[in-house]
C-alpha cells in the first residue's frame, strides 16, 4: 500500500499543498491558493474599510483555513491520491506571523465588537508597526542584563512576538484584556486542525512549537520564557502575557501535536484521526527539505532575502545571530539561525535601476573576474540582520570609476551576498559552532548559476543544491510523516525519514576554483574592513543618512 | 573706427577663433575647426602607424597651425569684419600639452629620422605615461624638501611638463637629446606666430607664459624653476632641462609676447605686426572672460571636470592646490587654481548607468529634498585633485536602499560636486585665502539650473553666471586686446578692458534658500566625515580596490 504525507506550506501571499510518496519523497500532487485578502497593508476588509498606519501588514485568519481546505482538496485532487492512504500532515508558517485569540481558538478580528480595530487582527510577520515597543525590550533586557538577550545575539528584532502583543496593548488595551490566548498563526492553525476548528478549539489541546517560541518569543527549553518580573519592568499590565494568555504545551518540529478532527478533516477534504506535526517556521522547513538531517551542514535559503540554518550538538551565544533553540529545527538539535535581509530583493535593485535583465545582467557579469573589475559593494539595502542586526545601515557602491559598467554593479552585489554570508560562517565558527557543508535552496540557486559557482568560491567550499524546488513544503510533509510514527511510515528514525524522502542533487555541485578562491580571501578582508564591524565611519554615515531621511 | 581682438582657443579636440567687439565684448563672428587627427592615442598617424602604449595621447603640431588658420579666416568672414580693424590676438591652450622641437621652432616629429617615434609627438594634457616619472619626482623633492613642492599643494601630477620631459629621456633619450627646446604648446604656437613660423622661429624670441609655467612646469617669479641640483637627483641626463634645453622669456598673459609675422598674418589671413599676447592656459582664460578682474572672486569653469580659480593679493601655500602662481591668471595678482576631475563626467556615468537623459533625470532630481532621500555619493570616479591629489581613489554611494530611485543616485552625484567644491573653498579661506564670490561658467551651468541653486545652497552664497557663453574664447581675446596696449585700445587698465568687454549675468543668480541651506550643512559634515581627509577606510578601501584591479 502506498503511503503519502501532506505537506501545507502558508508563505506571504498564498498556501501550498504537497502530497508526497513517503517511500521517495516524490510529490504526487501540489496545489497552490492565494489568499482572499492577501496581505492587508492599506485598509481594513469589510464594512469597516479602517485605513492602516505605514508598516503595518495584517492577513485574515478565514484566509488561512479557506486556503488550506482549497489548496489540500486540489492536491489530493491532482495527485489522484486516496485519502485513506495520507499518513501525516505537517505545517510551515511565516513567522512571527501572529494573532489574539479566545480560549476556543476564535480570533478576535471575527468578533463584531473587535472587526474595525486593526490591533485585533493577525499580524504578518514583516507588520513593523513595533519598533518603540522592540527598542523598550531590548534596552529593559539589557538594563537588567536578562539572560536570554545573548541567545539572540543581543537584539530581538520589531518583527518577533512580544514587541507585537506589546503594541497591542500599548494602542489597543481593550484588545490585549479580550485577547484569551496570543498565539503564533503556525500554532493557531494546527490548533484548528487538532481541536477545533473555532470555537470547539480547546486551549489544553493547544500545541505550541518550539520553532516558532525559541526563535520568534525568547523561549528556551530549560529557562522557558523570560521571567514574568521582566514583563512587568517593561510594562506593569504586561506583567500576566505569559501566566494568563498564553497556554500551551510546547512541542518540537515532528512531533505529533494531535490528531485531525472530524471536522477539521471535513475541511481539508481528508479522513479524521490523521497525526498532525507542531508546526514550524518556513524558512527552517527546508532543512529537512533538503535532505539535511545532521549537524555541520549549513541550509541557505536564497530568495528575496536569505535565511542560513544549521544544526548543532552545542548551544554557543553568538553576537548578531538571529537565534539559537534547543528543538528548533530538528529535535535533538540545537538550530541556529542567521539572515541576510536583502539578497534577491537587492539584485532585483540593480537590475531596475540600471534597467537591464538579470538574464542579461548575469551574461555580462559571468564574464567579469572575481573582484567586479575594482567595484564593491554593500548589500545592506534594508539594513543588516546577521552579524550587525542593525535596520539603520544601508546599500553602497564603492570603488566606481568613468568606466564603470552596469554588470560590474550587478556582480559587486552578487559578491557583497556571498562576502556577507562567509562573514555569517565565521561568526558562527569563530564562536564553536562547527560548519562544514553547504547546501543551498530556494528560488535563487536555480536562477544564477553564476550566483552560486561566486557562493562557492568566496566560502572556499562545495556548494550543493536541495534537489526538491518545493524543499520547504516538502520538509513539513517529512513533518507530517515524522508525525505519524514508525508503526505508520516504517522510519525508525527521522534521519532515515529525511534520508528516504528528500536529499541533494549529485548531478550538479558547485566547486570553488583556486585562482578566484584566492582573490576573493583579498576581498573579503576589504569587505570587512569596509564593514568595520558596523562601528566604522561607513556605517556611521549610513545610521545619520537614514535617520535624516526619515 | 571699429576695433576687434582675436581669441583662439585650442581645446583638446579643435580650435576656435572668435572676433570680437573690444567696446562691448560682443562677439562679431567666430568659427570652430576640429582637428585632423584629433587625439592621437592608438598608433602614429603616417607610414609608420607604429600603435602606441595605453595611457598615451599624443596631437599633430600641424593641426594646430591649420586648424587655427581655417578657423581665423572663417571668423572674419563670418563676423564680416575688416582684417585692419584687428587690433590684438589673445591665446589660450589646453595645459600641459608640450612638445620637443629645434632651435628653430621645427617640431621633433616632423623630422623623418623621429617621426616614427611616440615620444617625439606632442603630448596632450591627459597623455598619463609618465606615472613613474612622476612619482620620482615627487619623492625626490620631498627627500630634497624642494621649498616649491609645497606652491602645488605637496604633490605635482603625471600630467605636468617635467614627467613628460622625463618620460622622454628614460624610453627615448635620443629624442631628449636631439629637443633643443621643450616647450608648452601654447607657448610654441605664440611663437609661431610672433617669430615664425618654423623653421624660421629664434629662440631669443621665445616668450613663455608665466601662467603654463607656474602651473604646470614649478616656475615662480621669485625663484625660477626647480634648480640644476634638484633634476641631477633625478636624474644625471636630467641636469641641463632648464639650462640648455629651455629658452625663452617669461611673461604673464596680457604682456605682448611680440607681434604677428608677414608669415604668420598670411597663414591667418590677417595683416602683419598685430601684437600677439602671452599665452594663457584654457580654463584660466575663463576669469577675465567671465568679467572677473578682482580679488576674492572665484570662477567656476564647469564642464566634465571643474576648474576652480581665484586671484589674490597674498600667497599662501594650502595643500592640496593644484598651483599658487604669481602672475599666473593675470598681471599683478597670485592666481590659484584647485580642480575636481569628475563633475559632468559624473553625471553622464550616473545617466549612461541608469539609462535615462540628463533632462529627465534633472526635471526627476528637482523634485528631491537636499540630500536626495538619504543617499550620498562621492564624485571621485576618476580620483580626487583639490584637496587629496589622488588618483588612487573612486567613486561612492552609501544610503541605498530597496526604494531608491535612478534620480536619488543623479541628484546625490550633483550634490557631491558641490560638496566637495565646500571643501575646495573651505581650505581655501582655512589657509588665509579670501573667497567672497563666485562666477560660474563653462557648459554645465547654462544645462542644469538645479546643479547651480545646489551649488548656491551648499556654499551658502549666491552664484552668477558668466554672460557669455563662450568666456575662455572671449577671455583670451581680452588678453589680447590688454596686450595691444592703450595707444591702439583705449583701455588704460586690465580692469577697464575686462569691465568693457566681459561680465556677469544681472538677469539670472542663483541665491542660497534657507531650508536648504541648514540642511547642507549637516550633510557636509557627513561628507567630511565619509571623505574623512583621504585617510579613512572608504578612502584606503578604494585605493586597494584600484590596486588590485589593475
Amino acid at each position: 500500500m502506498a503511503r503519502y504525507s501532506i505537506g501545507l506550506d502558508f508563505g506571504t501571499e498564498s498556501v501550498r499543498a504537497v502530497v508526497v510518496d513517503i517511500t521517495d519523497g516524490t510529490i504526487a500532487g501540489q496545489a497552490i491558493i492565494a489568499y482572499e485578502h492577501g496581505v492587508i497593508d492599506q485598509a481594513l476588509p469589510g464594512l469597516s474599510g479602517a485605513k492602516l498606519p505605514s508598516h503595518y501588514a495584517l492577513q485574515d485568519p478565514l484566509d488561512w483555513l479557506n486556503g488550506a481546505a482549497d489548496a489540500c482538496r486540489a492536491a489530493i485532487s491532482a495527485s489522484r491520491v486516496s485519502p485513506d492512504d495520507v499518513v501525516g500532515i505537517g505545517v510551515d508558517f511565516t513567522s512571527c506571523t501572529m494573532l489574539p485569540a479566545l480560549a476556543d481558538g476564535t480570533p478576535l478580528c471575527l468578533l463584531a465588537p473587535h472587526r474595525s480595530k486593526p490591533q485585533a487582527w493577525p499580524k504578518l510577520w514583516k507588520h513593523h508597526g513595533a519598533k518603540l515597543e522592540a527598542d523598550l525590550i531590548n534596552h529593559v533586557a539589557r538594563e537588567r542584563r536578562e539572560p536570554w538577550l545573548a541567545r539572540y545575539g543581543g537584539t530581538i528584532s520589531l518583527e518577533w512576538f512580544f514587541p507585537k502583543v506589546l503594541e497591542t496593548l500599548n494602542h489597543a488595551p481593550e484588545i490585549y484584556q479580550a485577547a484569551q490566548v496570543w498565539i503564533e498563526a503556525g500554532d493557531w492553525f494546527v490548533w484548528q486542525m487538532t481541536s477545533g476548528p473555532f470555537p470547539r478549539c480547546r486551549p489544553e489541546e493547544l500545541v505550541r512549537s518550539t520553532c516558532q517560541a525559541g526563535y520568534k518569543a525568547m523561549w528556551n527549553r530549560q529557562a522557558g520564557y523570560p521571567s514574568r518580573e521582566f514583563f512587568a519592568a517593561v510594562h506593569p499590565g504586561f506583567a500576566d502575557v505569559v501566566g494568563e494568555r498564553m497556554p500551551g504545551r510546547l512541542m518540537a518540529p515532528g512531533q505529533r501535536a494531535g490528531v485531525l478532527t472530524e471536522e477539521a478533516a471535513k475541511l481539508l477534504g481528508l479522513r479524521a484521526l490523521i497525526p498532525v506535526s507542531a508546526a514550524i517556521i518556513d524558512a527552517h522547513a527546508g532543512v529537512p527539505g533538503s535532505g539535511v538531517a545532521d549537524a555541520s551542514t549549513m541550509v541557505l535559503v536564497l530568495g528575496t532575502s536569505a535565511c542560513h540554518m544549521i544544526n548543532a550538538t552545542v548551544e554557543r551565544l553568538v553576537p548578531g545571530i538571529a537565534g539559537v533553540v534547543e528543538d528548533g529545527i530538528l529535535p535533538g538539535f540545537f538550530g541556529y539561525e542567521t539572515g541576510q535581509i536583502s539578497v534577491g530583493d537587492a539584485f532585483a535593485w540593480v537590475a531596475r535601476t540600471v534597467a537591464l535583465s538579470h538574464a542579461e545582467l548575469n551574461q555580462r557579469a559571468a564574464q567579469l573576474p572575481p573582484g567586479s573589475g575594482g567595484v564593491m559593494a554593500l548589500d545592506w539595502l534594508n539594513g543588516c540582520r546577521t552579524p550587525l542586526m542593525d535596520a539603520g545601515l544601508s546599500g553602497a557602491f564603492v570603488g566606481i570609476t568613468l568606466a564603470t559598467q552596469p554588470e560590474q554593479l550587478y556582480r559587486a552585489m552578487l559578491e557583497a551576498t556571498a562576502l556577507g554570508m562567509r562573514w555569517i560562517v565565521d561568526t558562527l565558527i569563530e564562536a564553536g559552532v562547527s560548519v562544514e557543508r553547504f547546501v543551498a535552496g530556494g528560488g535563487l540557486p536555480g536562477k544564477s548559476p553564476l550566483l552560486m559557482q561566486i557562493y562557492a568560491d568566496v566560502l572556499n567550499a562545495e556548494i550543493r543544491l536541495a534537489a526538491s524546488e518545493q524543499s520547504v513544503a516538502l520538509g513539513a510533509a517529512i513533518l507530517g510523516c515524522i508525525a505519524a510514527g514508525e508503526a505508520a511510515t516504517g522510519f525508525r528514525s527521522i534521519v532515515e525519514a529525511i534520508g528516504a524522502m528528500a536529499r541533494v542533487r549529485e548531478d550538479l555541485i558547485y566547486r570553488p576554483s583556486g585562482a578566484a578562491r584566492a582573490r576573493y580571501a583579498e576581498l573579503y578582508g576589504l569587505y570587512r574592513e569596509l564593514a568595520a564591524d558596523g562601528g566604522g565611519t561607513v556605517a556611521a554615515v549610513m545610521r545619520r543618512l537614514r535617520e535624516a531621511a526619515r
